[in-house]
């Protein structure tokens, strides 16, 4: 029976942490760190290698308008909606060895042992490397079909255009709508990733299932008091724009701590006048909340309003929240969900559910298709820094979960069919 | 019998308010603010102008070692120790036209009642024009015997040299001891002013009876949390600074509102790295702390200490509290507050007892010698901005208050001599 065979089927260890490792001397700091920024000679290079390994594998290679690399590992029926997983494999400008491109090759591992083992799946698989996703997310984007038209929106920081790095990687911007994709082509999309945090590591789990990618809304507040001397005003004349700040501050942390898995949170403050001797008039600062319900947002936002009217009140400043970013929340499907839990309890590793507040490319392809994201531990938590690790132990592992997850979603889906 | 006399003296208010407007006519800006910056040329021709004044008035005019102008109006008994009154015509770079301006003008119209009575006191009367009252002070601070001896310190931020500046106005930096002065030959020192804060004007109250000059502590307070992704870190699990910055500047704000007249301020707040998906990892601020008595300061700073502790506790980050800056307070002299309340009573004016939450010449010449202060109310407790008002009818109350004080000193110290 092949079930009971992929059934028993594992990664190689080794070699998925030695192509890991491979990909990481692309880029190299000296600190042990990557800088591998989109459409740079490094990015161009590991895609090249990327794109190699693919066709070692025999797969079909293609780069959509969005410069996406999908490769293809053909199923029993290349004419049902693919499996896709993948993940990108840019860097920030200090970034790890695991951030994405982890995703990617574990996905390309999967396929090797299939492929080492003369199986297919019903259905084919896909791994895809999106495009710039430590920055514009354009390839993921793309294909959701959630770009913004305007190119000038793409323009990168050192003040090159879309087309012209779109051009480097075998995209092309002015066919960029073409890289939508949809359900009747991808049945389901599962992305494997380092957690970003410390949730897995403290709790002692090997394996995140991810609930679904976080909404968040971003606000400007800005408090309105009165600058006086701070020697000659007494307590009790003052409109002192930092007390009612730090009374936002603490607002904002006590709806972040209440029961639920939001976190809320102020970054940012700007005080004026700033002077040791002046009773600050003005305060401006962030807030930034994520949850996995855009309701209980929208809940806690009611609460801490009623917050801001009273802290306004008692001390006589003026309070205004802004609204300045406004994602809603990505959530994964319980069936996806359900295979990765299963997966783990067949190979013994112990999981928890957990929501991503991190952004990720499989936030985009939620919207076309069915989605589901793995998350392995880091160490500390750490990411987007040279010292970003995730042990080559729990690589293989998470890699294991990716394997029969997607043998496990080629069952399902197709006895659904 | 002079003294029913005396009693009854009264300033010619039309007089005073014309010389205030003559002088604040020097250095005056388009919105009526008054610009005339320690040894400028606008405060140099405000001095000529004011030691012409004085000649006038036939009093004994000298220049000391620190530019202060001293002028005199020789008593009955020229040997024994005089009284002082007086204050500072500089202004800061846009200021308005009572600050320091008004207490001497006060201080020449009281002698121009007496000399037109021909009325002299037992004891000589000095009016002293304070040099750079609004910068380093120098012009009391060498009357006290505190300048430093650093010639450095006093370099103008534009680059000038304190021998330079001094010269310009008469003084001469070499022979700086020269200028200080003990209470062998002041006796006592009244200083009129507007008050610069709201609290005369909020009672309801003419006249100020000053209790003293406060001391002031002010601190640099640093909390050191962890900065950490403001997604992907779970409430829990942070140390945020800000959080803790804010248990901070409340709990400053609950000691400045305990019973008392302290004043307790956070006036400057420093986030990092202060961006908006970033738990805030460090944060530096100010505390300025004043008060009429040290040992309440202390007493303030100890309850301080202790909810700082608890506050690093609570948030898991490090707090320190760093000095900076240590002024002790500066008292009136009981007897002179009592000499300028019975002289309210005597002139039906109501009046209050307060402290002085800002600096004045007098904090320097209370280290010589007896001090008192005189406040008059600030409409809306403005200083420091062409805004800055207090009513013709209040500033000549105020000079009659000082004329009385003047009058009352030195009956009560003859007697005492």
């Amino acid at each position: 029976m092949k079930s009971t065979t992929t059934a028993q089927l594992q990664v190689n260890g080794d070699r998925l942490n030695q192509s890991i490792t491979s990909l990481a001397s692309i880029g190299q700091l000296a600190n042990g760190g990557v800088k591998r920024i989109a459409y740079s000679q490094q990015d161009i290079e590991a895609r090249n290698l990327v794109q190699h390994w693919m066709r070692k594998l025999k797969m079909q290679v293609k780069i959509d308008a969005a410069g996406n690399i999908i490769g293809r590992y053909p199923g029993k029926n290349i004419n049902i909606p693919a499996l896709a997983t993948g993940s990108h494999i840019d860097t920030v400008p200090c970034g790890g060895h695991y951030d994405g491109a982890y995703g990617v090759l574990a996905g390309l591992e999967v396929v090797q042992v299939l492929l080492e083992n003369q199986i297919r799946l019903d259905r084919s698989i896909e791994v895809i490397v999106f495009t710039d996703e430590e920055g514009s997310m354009i390839g993921s984007k793309s294909i959701s079909g959630r770009t913004i038209q305007d190119p000038q929106y793409y323009r990168r920081p050192e003040g090159t255009d879309i087309q012209t790095c779109l051009a480097r990687v075998g995209g092309n911007w002015e066919n960029i709508t073409q890289a939508r994709r949809n359900n009747q082509d991808i049945a389901a999309f599962v992305e494997l990733h380092v957690e970003q945090g410390p949730v897995l590591e403290s709790m002692g789990k090997k394996i995140g299932v991810v609930k679904g990618i976080v909404g968040q809304r971003r606000f400007n507040i800005t408090v309105k008091g009165s600058a006086n001397h701070a020697g000659t005003t007494p307590m009790q004349m003052r409109c002192d724009a930092l007390v009612a700040a730090s009374q936002v501050v603490l607002a904002v942390n006590k709806i972040g701590n209440t029961p639920g898995q939001q976190v809320a949170t102020v970054g940012k403050m700007e005080v004026l006048p700033n002077a040791a001797n002046v009773v600050p008039g003005w305060v401006e600062m962030s807030l930034d909340i994520r949850d996995l319900s855009s309701l209980h947002i929208n809940s806690l936002l009611e609460q801490l309003r009623t917050h801001l009217e009273e802290i306004a009140v008692a001390t006589n400043t003026q309070i205004r929240l802004n609204p300045c970013l406004h994602n809603e929340p990505a959530l994964a499907e319980p069936y996806i969900q359900r295979a990765i839990a299963l997966s783990c309890e067949n190979l013994e590793l112990n999981y928890t559910y957990l929501p991503s507040r991190a952004s990720h490319d499989a936030q985009e392809l939620a919207q076309i298709t069915d989605m589901g994201m793995i998350f392995v531990p880091s160490r500390m938590g750490v990411s987007h820094d040279a010292s970003e690790y995730t042990s080559p132990e729990l690589c293989t592992q998470g890699a294991n979960v990716l394997l029969q997850t997607l043998i496990q979603l080629d069952l399902e889906l197709s006895s659904k069919k």
